[in-house]
Parts: structure tokens; sequence; C-alpha cells
């Protein structure tokens, strides 16, 4: 993991950049909601980790032949995304179940992130929140999980976070603003354990 | 299944209609050669199928924002597209496997079709082909067959054409074109067996 | 489907036997109870349906050391599951989660109906019944899904019943009895669902 | 992982427990075969790690009316078998597939590590190595890894091992033993795969 920020000094805690994707478009979305608490709760509590909230809504259709330099060259868009993913230390998703898996806006960034000889994602811990209706995205989230044994992502097992978004009593406001406490702690709790997970992968010489 | 043809008079032969669809955007795809191949076989051999290549490269990503009525209100490309698919008998995805999973592009115009309370896919008979490396697909077609439990489509279980395009004798020629008699004969059995099934969920009395 | 019982006279209503296998051994598990109910709701309300609730318990670990003329003779109690699921018209699952999956009980029964040249399980429609904590098993349910597809049955998609079996109001009583109206109400559309699949499925002739 | 042998010297390296399973009861079983050969590679080639081939063929099939003691007491073969996972620092799994899923005899022996209180399985280290038809088992090892989700296990991405056994040239003779060169470093690099990740997953401290 190259892109872990060493600490100059022994009383400089490290601090994890967490590149955070939403894969839904809306602009009220539940899953914007969830990264921006996060972004509170690591602000608040969590010193040692950054989320950098990555808007992966511009990125074109994959399509190969957009690819230059045998493979190797990319739009201008994709490349700063893919150097956004790359410089990232570990990653958070917040993704939406769509039937029964997840979004084709999430997919399409995981894959422009997978594409050509240097790897964007590989070998980073990360973990997934999720929103929805009767399962809470539960079925998405293992799709996910089995696209990223191909990417080579670590994902945190424990806790996992599926919220129940339509049941009472009511987790977001009607601009996706998550507005239930213990939501919000469960959130902690993921963010947490992917800082340890994250840590815990790192070289030990570090 | 409204959709349906019913022959007008006892002599004339139903055809159905195969709304076929290209997960794969790249010019020179194999998927594109698949459904080539599937035209090419209706028109020669299977008078009662009838392949409709609906282009999904041109659908905005999925965003709710976008929807318009109550939900029921769509962009004129979607719109075209869902009409497109209810018009269907049944349905043919050409699907290649990134990163073990769908593509985003296809994920998105299934979803598409999935809005709104007409439904565009449900209850309608689907068989899935697929190009790709040692596994020719595989975890991506098994993908799809999840999304496809709430979408409610009957995919056929057999035969499953999963081509290992990488291997020994070639498959496709460098445009795409499917040029391996074998698979050509795979995929003919595909259509006939996606032409049984469709027949067989159809109302008797018809 | 051969073993359709073809009504001798046109009067007479074909009553299709459903196999139902229960993947948990507990004396009062809720999957006893739902099949239990299930025999209850078809004796009462659907004349069309007659459960047949095949005991898996009995069954050896898959060997295939233990069969014998050439992969065609099994163990006595093996022969006799295989005679019950082939003689079945189709198929209920009532499949509790364990750790993500289905049970190694339910899976060992799947295994041993797969064996040998004459199969037991093809070409059936089928479904599923689950009972669980805060998923009701959807995620076994998927499992169970994916093994159909190389089993060849064709489960319906809709309605799906996954019990939140530890949510207020209780749903079973001590003894795995489902107690809950609505749910067993909801297991009744789950049976009706079958039989109309079950019935669209069979030849046009009949 | 409290199990993991610390050296009481600086010159003594850490030896890794490694629990294997084989999910086929065949006597010439190729996955008892791939465990064989991986004592073998351990024995020859890795110092650091040691295989402990854990038979799992003698468990009762899982029935929760078995436990005691508040589900804290188990059948004395299951608790031998818990005491031997528990004991282990990471895992091998040689998982056959069978109907696009694992074994019922290798679920089982998850499930019966789950139960209780005191966790078998978690937070350890695992990898698969399956062998098979066409696909050599990866949609087996998808669902092995789902499992794993829930038992907080830790499986590594790469390399995938998922052995072709029909191809030529042969890779297994009668008796199942690896006879073939390449495959055998491909198990070798998952065993060092395997070795790596656990290590980088204990404590920095030690």
């Amino acid at each position: 993991m190259e892109a872990v920020a060493v600490p100059s000094a022994a009383t400089k805690p490290t601090v994890l950049r967490v590149a955070a994707f939403c894969g839904s478009l809306r602009k009220d979305s539940w899953h914007r909601g969830l990264i921006r608490a996060a972004e509170e709760l690591c602000e608040e509590s969590i010193p040692g980790l950054q989320i950098d909230h990555v808007d992966i809504s511009g990125l074109p259709p994959l399509n190969t032949d957009l690819e230059t330099d045998d493979g190797e060259g990319f739009p201008p868009d994709v490349e700063a995304f893919r150097d956004r993913v790359r410089a990232a230390d570990c990653f958070l998703f917040a993704s939406p179940e769509y039937n029964y898996s997840i979004t084709g806006t999430l997919k399409n960034a995981l894959d422009w992130g997978s594409r050509g000889k240097k790897p964007c994602w590989a070998d980073r811990a990360a973990a997934i929140v999720c929103a929805g209706g009767t399962f809470g995205g539960a079925r998405a989230s293992l799709h996910l999980r089995q696209v990223g044994v191909f990417l080579d992502l670590h994902f945190i097992n424990k806790p996992e976070l599926h919220v129940r978004g339509y049941e009472d009593p009511p987790k977001f406001d009607a601009h996706g603003n998550l507005i239930h406490a213990e939501t919000r702690e469960r959130l902690m709790q993921v963010l947490l354990s992917l800082q340890a997970f994250a840590l815990r992968l790192q070289p030990k010489d570090k």
C-alpha cells in the first residue's frame, strides 16, 4: 500500500484516506447521506480517518474502445478517478440495492478502476453500507463482495450495516440526511472496524 | 404475456420476438457478434424466432430524479427502450463478465426497465450467452439470474453457453464475428431452448 | 414431466403432488411447521395440490463410493428418496439459512437426487419458503436457486416468503407451529403461485 | 488470534497451523489428494506452515436438539472438531463443487463450527482449492466465500486454484494423487499467499 501516509515523527498519528463512493445518482439519496454522515463522524470522532467522497456520476460508460496506449490511457475523467482511487488507503462503498444487485453506476466505476496494468483497487481494506427496503440491501452487498474477489479488496466482515430505510423510526430526512442516532452509531462502528482492518493489513515494519 | 402475436389463422406460425441486449459497448465486441450470429441463425433456421437487437448504449445512467409523473414518466430514450422491452416475447442477454459480475451498462438497462408500475420484463422467458476467459462468464451469468428473480424473468437452465474466447481454436475474428461452427451450433441450441420455454410458458388457451 | 397424473375424465381435476423438504432436523423446527401449515392449507383450500413431506434426515452423507452399478445403484434409503422425488410434480423447499447459505442436510439431499443418469429433479416447478432472523433467510434462498440452475428446477419468482421469525407478533409457537394468520395467508399465495407455474409448465396437449 | 504459537526466542520461526478440510468423502477424492499434496509441500518447502487435516466425515448432521448446556455443549465428535478448528491459525478448504455449490458435508462442518458463543472460525485467514469439470469449482468457491462473511473468515483473493480435472494433461491419478507439476506449483503459491495473509493479519506487537 504505497499510498499510506507515513508519519514523519512518532507523535503524528497515521491518517488513513478513505475513498467513498455513492452508488446512487439521486440528489437526495440516502447513500449520499450515509457518506455525509461518515464525513462528519470522522471529523468529529475519528482523527485517524479522512473521507474523500469521489464523485462517480460523470464517468463515461466503460467502453474499452476509449482506451489508448495499449490499454494504459484513459479519458481524462477516468484518469482523475483512477488517481483518486489509487491514492486511497481504504474504501467505503455506499451501495444501494437495485433489483437484488449493485447499481450500474457503481459497477461502471468499479470496472474502470480495474482496467490497465496499474491496479487501482488492489490489496486495500473496504467496507459496504447500504440502505434499502425489507432487506436493507443485503443481497447487493454480497454481489459487491464477489466483485471484490477479483479486484483484490479485503472487505471487513463485521459489523454489517443494512439500513431498513422504510421502517419506523425514520432513518433519513427528505434530503437523505441520516437522522437516526442508533444508525449513526452503527455507521461509526463500521468506520472503526474499517480503520482497524486497514491498519492491520499494513506492513508490520511501518 | 400480452405482447404475444396471436396468429390469425391456424396455418400461420407464431413468431416470437426476442429482444436481445449486448452488455458490451466495444465496437468489435464478441457479444455483439453473438447477437449477430443469433440473428442469422433465426433468419436461416428458426422461423418461429425473430431477434430484435435493442441498443442500450445511449441510455442515461439511472437517476430517479429524471423520472416525472410520479415515477411513471421517463426520458425519451428510456421510454423508447421500455417500449421495445415490453413488446418482446422473450429475451436474449449477451452478457460479458467484468470482474466476476455483469457490466454496468447491462445493469443500467435492466434497472431502467424495472422502474414504474408498468412492468417491462415480468413473466417472460430469457436466456444468457457469454464469452470470456477461463470461465467464459459463468459467474456473471449467475448474477444476472439473481437480478432476474426480482424482475420476474424465467431463465432457461440448459444449455448454458459460456464461450472460452481465448482458447484455440479461435471462436471470433478480429471484428467479433462468431467463426466457430461448434459454438454456432451451441448458440442454436440455446435459441431453440429459449423458444421452447417461451412457448411452454404461454397461456394454454392460445 | 412423466409423473403428472393425467385425469381419466375431463371432470376429474389434476392433483399435483408437491414433494416437500425440510432443511432443518430440529424437532420443533419452524420449517417443519411451515410444511405442516402447507399440508393443512392444501387439504382445506387447494384441492389441486397434495403435499408429500419427504423426510431427508436419514440419508447418508453423499459419498460416491456408496454407488453401485456404474453409478446407477444407490443405498436403499437413497433409492427410496430418489423415487419419491421423481414421482413428484413440483417441489417445496422449507429452507433455513445457516451462515448465509442452505443447510448441509438440504444440500446433501439435493445432491443425492442429482446423481446417476435418471434425473430426479429436472424440469419441475419449485418454491422456497424460509424463516429466519433479520433477513428471513433471503441469502440462503438465493444459493438454493443457484443450485437449481444445474438441477434444472424452475423456481417461482413471486411471491417470496422470508419470515422474520424473531420479530413481533410471534409467527411460530414453541413447537414450531405457524400461528400467524398473515404469514399463513402469504404461504397460501406461495402455494397457489407454485400450482399455477407447475400447470403452466405442463405440456399443452394435456 | 490467541492460538498463534509465539516463538520463545527470536531465532525460532512462527509455525502456523493450517486446519485443512476435505469436502468430499470419496476415498480416492481429488480433494484429499490436494490436501496430501499441501502436506507434502509444507513439509518440504514451507517451514512456517503445518497442515492439520481435520477429518469431517464422522460429524453428525447438524441438529440443534443435540446441543446441551444452553447451546454450549456438543456431541463428543463435534467438540473434538471444534477444538481442532479453534486451535488453527488459518484454514485450507479443499472444496468440490456439487451442483454449483459446496457439498453438504463441508457445509455441515462449517455450521457446527459456527454454533455457540465461543467462535471457532472467526477472524482467521483462509484459502480455497477446488478441482472439478469445466469451471473447476469456481461457483462453489464463491458460495463458500459468502458463508465466510458470516463466519468472519478472511479469504485470500489471489491466486485462485480451480483445477480442471478432466482436461489433458491428467492432473490426478486413479487414487486422487496430484501428479501435475504445474498444478502443484499453483497449489504452492496458494499456500504461500495464505501464509503471508495470515501473518499480515496477526497483531503488530508480536
